[in-house]
């Protein structure tokens, strides 16, 4: 199939090698990485297909290109091109540009053996830095604004800079909570405050994602079982773990994803609580921390075997507080298995 | 103007607020923001100006309010749009979406005093950060990667966390020095290396930018005046000091941008390293770390007082080393002042 490729997670995952600035083309059985000359050594190091063309207008070159070999048409992603660069393209005559949404993300939608090792990876090393990051707020995080303690998961979870993060944590403290992707306030941590951690690290670029909820007091870890002062928050986490262990018990392969995403919501509506429920239970997790599939009341999306997601339902309750429980599962031989 | 904005500091620009999901939409003379559930407690907290919608669908909601005020016209910028998000625009009938590229940077191309009290804090914090980045260096940097260099610039450049980052900064060490844009290598550092730093911090969301370069030795301190232990490399970078220099006592109001880029671009030309001098002189700074004006040989925009850019000549000996200083200016009474 001639495609071209402009998304830098789409290139990594046919090439082995992307960078900020490249268009991959693969054009009547050939291929071409296009990147600038700040880039030249470490692209013909690390391509393992295809040719590396260096220049500084990328642009130009990948329509000298396409030219040269007059195809008929060549598949693009809409949602990885501006319409500004699009516009380039589609200058060029006698080619069809034909458009299909999400298409190396539906390649990408079933991992291999060696993928899932990657992720396995990330998982643990992230749910290390949660363990890291629970001491450190038991030891000095008392009297810390939202974003000094944001600063320490990210250097936490980065292993002082070894790993490169998922995607910039959110660290949220008591009604902060509420926001499903809170942001850092000067807030600072008190005894008894309800503290969330949503975050992840990359290993070998496989990214990994997990969020957990504690009260901050004498005991502290972010295992899942939690007790917390309050009835109501207690009834809140309850339900919510119940919602996440409902769902990733009772997924299975041949279901559609907004069949999963119901065993999760179910369990919250019943509670009560539907209303409070504002996104979906998941999504997938590779190269980019949201791919394919979406575990949402609208996705019909069969899940299979290989496939990689979260289960992250939460409840947010204005103004008071708000809990998210969040893991990331592999369907292998029919079941959902806690990464 | 009618126009549609989806660029995140464009939209910051025109009504106090945005975040990684949303659209502005400004349509015979009233305004909306379009976010998801996420948002709403913080969007409608710090919105200056319009109403907010939540939606999960955000392109739908925009093209239903679209067609209820059924406008002639308006205005997109063809950078900010996918192929696939501009596709459900253009199928609202009765409207013609006009590309006019950059109309958000070209409104904000002259900054207010209060943009510039904004950017000088944004300035000096990573003033102030370049001191104790050079001051970590001298204890404790002899013997560290690049990688570690790197994540300790972050730290000092953020106050542990208290302020964002312009951008990811570039730390090169050596050799390493000679790509304009070097990333991290295993390389330790040791004595009588090049250093060099490029890196920001954000002020209310208002970037600043640096480059400095220092020799790794007894004395050490990333400010203008460096001495050099190899004859070549003090030659380079008293070169690009007079260039940097020259440029910023040169520039006044109502030059072109190019005439400002002559003025460093002379100077190293006739010291005899023109072809090693491989990018613009400049770039505009706001809350895009790079934004108009641009001080290149190609730009023709004139410059005016309100204007705030980067001087950063360079001289880059493959295989050698690279010297960049880097200040950002302001016009002012038609001169160029240090910020």
């Amino acid at each position: 199939m001639n495609c071209i490729l402009k998304n830098e997670n789409a290139i990594y995952y046919v090439c082995g090698y992307s960078n900020d600035n490249c268009i991959f083309l693969s054009i009547e059985g050939d291929s071409y990485l296009f990147t600038d000359g700040r880039y030249a050594i470490e692209a013909r190091e690390g391509i393992s297909k295809g040719e590396v063309v260096i220049d500084r207008d990328l642009m130009t070159q990948v329509s000298e290109m396409i030219k040269r070999y007059q195809p008929k048409s060549i598949v693009f992603d809409p949602k990885e091109w501006s319409v500004y660069d699009f516009d380039k393209l589609s200058k060029i005559e006698g080619v069809v540009f034909e458009a299909q949404e999400d298409f190396s993300h539906k390649q990408r939608i079933i991992k291999t053996p060696q993928e899932i090792k990657l992720l396995k990876r990330a998982v643990t090393l992230g749910l290390d830095a949660f363990d890291g990051f629970a001491d450190f707020v038991a030891g000095q995080g008392i009297g810390m604004d939202e974003y000094r303690l944001k600063y320490h998961a990210q250097s936490i979870l980065s292993y002082q800079g070894v790993y490169a993060l998922s995607f910039d944590p959110i660290v949220a403290l008591a009604h902060n909570t509420a926001k499903p992707h809170a942001q850092s306030t000067p807030q600072k941590l008190q005894e008894g405050d309800l503290l969330l951690i949503d975050g992840g690290v990359k290993y070998h670029r496989y990214c990994s994602d997990r969020t957990r909820v504690m009260e901050v007091g004498a005991k502290m870890d972010l295992a899942l079982a939690q007790n917390f002062s309050s009835p109501k928050m207690q009834r809140v986490y309850d339900t919510v773990l119940k919602a996440h262990d409902t769902a990733i018990a009772g997924a299975k392969s041949g279901m559609k994803a907004n069949e999963i995403d119901a065993l999760a919501r179910d369990v919250i509506v019943r509670a009560g609580f539907g209303d409070y429920f504002v996104h979906g239970t998941g999504h997938g997790v590779g190269l980019d921390i949201h791919e394919m599939p979406y575990i949402t009341q609208k996705s019909e999306t069969i899940i299979e075997d290989g496939m990689v997601f979260t289960i992250e339902p939460g409840i947010y309750i204005p103004n008071e507080f708000g809990v998210r429980i969040e893991d990331m599962v592999v369907m292998i031989n029919g079941r959902a298995d806690i990464l």
